[in-house]
């Protein structure tokens, strides 16, 4: 089982993959069976082909991720965070998430949850 | 199904009942067979009884709750607030918790995890 400082770590290599812009990097941080609901209420994308995918949409914008606050439980995770979204000169965008993993036995993410709507979105 | 608004004033409804110290009033916002884990890793209390249980050990101290950003998407809600916890001339304790609520088909929650730790608990 994974402790929570694992747990902790594994988010924040998340928020890294993000500022990379790196899809794989993403995507390696999931259990091979794990599901991706981005936001909530939307698709959910299941295995890693889907996820890589999903991760891949990303591309071509630049994403500046920023923890607020993080809890580690158990095999769950519980996060506030911002993400400021930038598209060439067109200017960009802020949103602000609360995110929710769990994690499996090797400390894999094994599901991912994005609660965040329109109403969470500041223009910049 | 309810609406987001329903979802959004089912948790304001919630804060008001801890406010209000009302163990009822908490509890009868929930589905006869609903799951409560506060923390998450600690135990789950299933059902009307022991739901009502959980919450009535929280009798004898003065619940000030406070609303920090609330997401309701679908048939889910999660929020982060704040608690400060009163026991008469000792002091107290601010907790900063993400909750996170499913709902049923009526609008009732039908799961509830609380997601904090020491490592959220402030003395005041």
């Amino acid at each position: 089982m994974p402790s929570a400082e694992q747990i902790s770590q594994t988010v924040r290599s998340y928020l890294e993959a993000l500022s990379k812009g790196s899809a794989e990097d993403a995507a390696g941080l999931y259990a091979d069976d794990a599901t991706v609901e981005d936001p909530v209420g939307g698709e959910v994308h299941i295995g890693h082909h889907a996820i890589l995918g999903f991760y891949g949409n990303l591309a071509g914008s630049t994403l500046e991720p920023e923890l607020v606050t993080l809890r580690a439980l158990g095999r769950e995770a519980a996060f506030l965070w911002r993400l400021v979204v930038r598209n060439g000169d067109s200017g960009g965008v802020r949103i602000e998430i609360i995110s929710v993993m769990t994690f499996d036995e090797d400390g894999k993410i094994a599901s991912m949850k994005a609660y965040w709507s329109k109403d969470d979105i500041t223009p910049l």
